[in-house]
């Protein structure tokens, strides 16, 4: 049987029947066993902040309880729910980076984990005001990586790196009071802020909100981005595929799955460890395939060209497969499903992060200390767990798509360089982009990310929009599972110039990229902000000048949260998908919806039908230009 | 018409009736308005971490829904909102001392904010080790002030004030790996582990929640505590009344209500200002009546005998007797329904914390520089209030009650000096009341705490468990709305000795307290976790072997799960007389109210029945007394 959710992917639906033959279970059956989701908690109405509580909110005016028992409005509600959110997306976001700050601290020249980027280094060390002069890098990275430390946790101050952005946006930001002190302590102080008998007032809260947001994209997450690109290298354009073909019948297949390369890196390392290489080939497979998912995978595609095995929803087909000898995970968005699952084939479901500590699985504890040498236990495990396949269970879809990966902002800017007029411009800038911009060649450009949901049809948002978009001489920037559907559509090659329109495609044919351009995971949204940063700067223009949009088609994480917020706070629409949990407030909708335009320039969109919600986006980048008379 | 929930308490029912003849609203109505509370939510597992859902898990094992979306069990989604209640609580608590070591930061000789008490400001000062050696008192105040603002956001290390207790219990925490690091951090980190598809399984969540709930009572609640003394002064034993009948027909009644003494310290002393108290009585008025709720009201009574107007249930009756010139809030457990019921009187509804800000509200931000120039601001327009009250809208209860409050651990310390046998023994130590309770003359100590919640009937809980206790020779302390319900119930005096048994009683008399000793607000607890810990370490013993426990009859915030989860972690069992929203997780209630006693020697117990809980503590703390052998 087709599941409705994917009559727009055959090659997961052939997995879905065989789980159906295999007797386990999955996403789409835990969906239909849910039913209808709970009415009020879609509305955003529903109050669990205290004991009081639950409480409610009637959806009918006048007819049941209109107000919680403490008073609260569904404005309230609707606002603390919301807030809580980009508390908790804010918070994974940083939790990473907090990590990758922790591993450069203890990185060294002959240890585990190196600075491979040492320009990199100099470059962000300067940018933070420390003196780069004739430092041993080493000892540099420390110094910067305990002043990263510190953004967390300062007790003064705002965050460095908002100094990024164009002046006129941190104008906004300082007059609204919402320029971001230390992360954690914004997301303590929202926790703060939304507990019982605290704020109340909606409007109050969406600005503790839009602060605490910021904490995360020009905080946390631009941490994340920066920190990772010295220590594991800043992404360079290369060829990868995408979707479960790249699973290898005759491989040991290791599923990378979660967010922090810390892992992910050494196990990439672990697995070209010339013993274990002979030990997989002598228990008789060919070698060792990593493949990646979500974020870990962008992570490692875009520093290694590892391929990626498919995005969110696909982690359960890969071990339906029967082919995946190991899914190594650290943090957020594994299904604790996977462990069940998994005990039903041969594979092995190893989780390493004490913060993700998940039931049935195996658990390796990944200590940054001893990093290549638990790798390498866990690589073992895999290669010794291949001799368990059962090769009557094992179906892998033949179905997968070339891409190209790593289009960090240093190589399209090195891209762009290639089409600089030496004689009246200088290189390494975005000169060029801004010009093909202005001169209408290309109409704007959208950043296409987040998640997958099973309320849409799995990757169908994702490949509609971005396809629509180009076709209008939008080019289309991608990160995280998003930027995963495009590679597997076959958006992410130079091929898909054919789709676009004249502009874009000669745009592309000139600057030698894919029209939708693979940025990386969710922490480097970072690098949009970054490059459209750079656009406003050049042009002396803020960030809501710009022909540009954000758009989540299928999100569903409060990481997702945080990022529409601090998208739409920099000054960028945001286009969602996926409706979020707020409608039960037709003010604090109109807030997000409306209301914010006012305040920062940008506002939010709700729009679940993918082709209208391509129209308004072309519709909002054309209304920019003609406001900016170009 | 008698509220069922107030049948204990006639003279907020006679409140109650007037509120329906005027024709407005309280939280009773909005309790019979929400009806059932959602089932789902009650039992703890409904989730809305992330937007596939809301999810919720059928209570009828094998039928419906029995796993979320991602494949969360009913463990892991009761586990993590569990978790996250108790991340809300210790942000609530920690947010507030942050604000007061700030508020020590900038204290000042000449400025509104000084040192009250220098000794103490020495003694916390070199108890973490800083050199006190000849130093200014404020410009070590201001180094012990940053010093403190370290501890929410230090990138290394664990909280200071874990080594004041017993060292086998920090070695247990040691071993669980639960020793907090930076208060915000904690509270980030629990945040990203309950995000969607992180931690999943329910032991680790709750080792991560009683990481972060220690946090809270060895970090933020005891520096917001020791910090408040500082500069306030360290609470000594004082006279006061409780109950509505505080409110005064001829003078200017003020209503402090939240929980930061920063703000109602200003008041007071502006409240005090010739010109002010002249202004009142020009106007017509006797003077100015400041009254206290919920732990403001705590605060200001146990530093300057400020009569205490109830407490949370109690709020919007305040308002309802028509006398109430001005309610002045700051943070946590404020109704925001004040702002409509006030609308509906002459009473002024002042919100002051940006972090609070309350809809309908008169907004006056309290600014820590201008501190007493807005408090008098605050207090004049109460004062020019005045007038505006409807003398055919008044009806104050004649009901008050006499109380004894401020048993700070120096003072319940300099009571026990009197009885100390000099020849033997020396002064300053808790060892009178050790000696009492190894003898047998006490059986032992509860700590009776918490909030109102609508689902228990007011304050009987409290009262009712409080009398049973002291009948037995139990020693009683109480902190926050529970403090107030004794005082209201008239348990906080020296007559109360008549209701204890023979043991008690004799401690009263000879020792000159009441049985039940108010502690201070809610962030006091702390003051009685440093007074058991000085118990256990003068025996050389853990606090999991003394003869103690901790009850929160009526609790609803979910601070109150931050205190809970804090103190059985630190080894004393936890009564609650509102089942947690856990239930629908047999396995995670079991880890509550029986795994944990394993794990740190103290457990959960639910219980709803107020005589049943009394009986239950009882023999808990007998069988304690039997482990001992005493």
């Amino acid at each position: 049987m087709m599941h409705e959710a994917l009559e727009f992917d055959p090659t997961s639906t052939n997995l879905i029947d065989k789980a159906e033959r295999d007797g386990v279970e999955t996403i789409w059956d835990r969906k239909d066993a849910m039913k209808a989701p709970c009415g009020f908690g879609e509305k955003g109405v529903c109050c669990k902040n205290c004991a009081m509580g639950p409480c409610r909110i009637s959806p009918v005016a006048g007819k049941g309880a209109q107000l919680g028992l403490c008073g609260a409005t569904a404005d309230t509600i609707v606002a603390r729910n919301f807030a809580r959110s980009v508390a908790g997306g804010t918070a994974a976001h940083s939790d990473h980076a907090r990590d990758i700050a922790h591993v450069l601290l203890m990185a060294s020249e002959n240890g585990n984990y190196k600075v491979r980027d040492v320009e990199k280094l100099m470059r962000i060390a300067a940018e933070w005001g420390l003196d780069t002069e004739g430092k041993d890098p080493y000892d540099l990275a420390h110094e910067l990586a305990e002043r990263a430390l510190l953004e967390f946790g300062k007790p003064f101050g705002k965050q460095i790196f908002l100094s990024r952005a164009p002046e006129q946006r941190q104008k906004i930001w300082q007059e609204l009071n919402i320029e971001p002190r230390a992360i954690d302590r914004e997301v303590t102080t929202l926790m703060h802020s939304t507990h019982i008998g605290c704020a109340s007032d909606p409007e109050s809260i969406l600005e503790m909100a839009m602060r605490t947001s910021l904490a995360d994209g020009w905080g946390g997450s631009m941490i994340g981005t920066e920190f990772s690109d010295i220590l594991y290298g800043v992404p360079t354009a290369r060829g990868t595929e995408a979707n479960l073909g790249v699973i290898e019948e005759k491989m040991v297949n290791i599923l990378l799955h979660g967010h922090d390369p810390s892992l992910s890196e050494m196990i990439v390392l672990a697995a070209e460890d010339p013993e274990l290489v002979k030990l997989a080939k002598e228990l008789g497979a060919e070698g060792i395939n990593l493949v990646g998912m979500c974020c870990t995978g962008n992570e490692v595609t875009m520093r290694h060209g590892v391929r990626i095995a498919g995005n969110f929803y696909q982690q359960e087909l890969a071990v339906i497969t029967g082919a995946m000898e190991a899914v190594i995970v650290d943090v957020q968005c594994i299904f604790p499903a996977l462990a069940r699952l998994s005990q039903c084939y041969h594979t092995k479901f190893i989780s390493t992060s004490p913060k993700a500590k998940i039931e049935g699985s195996t658990y390796i504890e990944f200590n940054e200390e001893h990093a290549l040498e638990t790798a390498k236990q866990i690589v073992r495990e895999a290669i010794l767990n291949y001799k368990n396949r059962d090769q009557a269970k094992v179906l892998i879809p033949q179905t997968k798509n070339k891409a190209v990966v790593g289009y960090s902002v240093e190589t399209i800017i090195k891209h762009l360089d290639k089409v600089v007029n030496s004689q009246t411009d200088s290189f390494n800038t975005v000169k060029p982009l801004v010009d093909v911009i202005w001169a209408g060649v290309l109409r704007g450009a959208a950043g296409v990310v987040g998640c997958n949901n099973p309320k849409v049809k799995h990757d169908k948002s994702h490949v509609t929009i971005i396809k629509e978009l180009i076709k209008n001489d939008i080019i289309v920037v991608v990160t995280g599972c998003a930027a995963q559907a495009a590679a597997k559509a076959g958006l992410l090659t130079m091929e898909a110039k054919e789709l676009c329109g004249r502009g874009l495609r000669e745009v592309c044919e000139r600057v030698g990229i894919p029209p939708v351009l693979h940025m990386g995971s969710c922490v480097d949204i970072s690098r949009i902000l970054d490059l459209v940063s750079r656009v406003a700067k050049m042009k002396g223009l803020d960030l809501s000048d710009l022909p540009v949009v954000g758009v989540a088609p299928e999100w569903m994480s409060e990481k997702a949260m945080a990022i529409g917020t601090y998208v739409v706070t920099s000054g960028i629409d945001a286009f969602l998908g996926v409706t979020p949990h707020v409608t039960g407030s037709a003010r604090f909708t109109d807030m997000l919806t409306n209301g914010l335009e006012e305040k920062v320039g940008a506002k939010f969109f709700f729009e679940e039908d993918p082709e209208a919600c391509a129209e308004k986006i072309i519709a909002r980048i054309e209304e920019k230009r003609a406001k900016l008379g170009i």
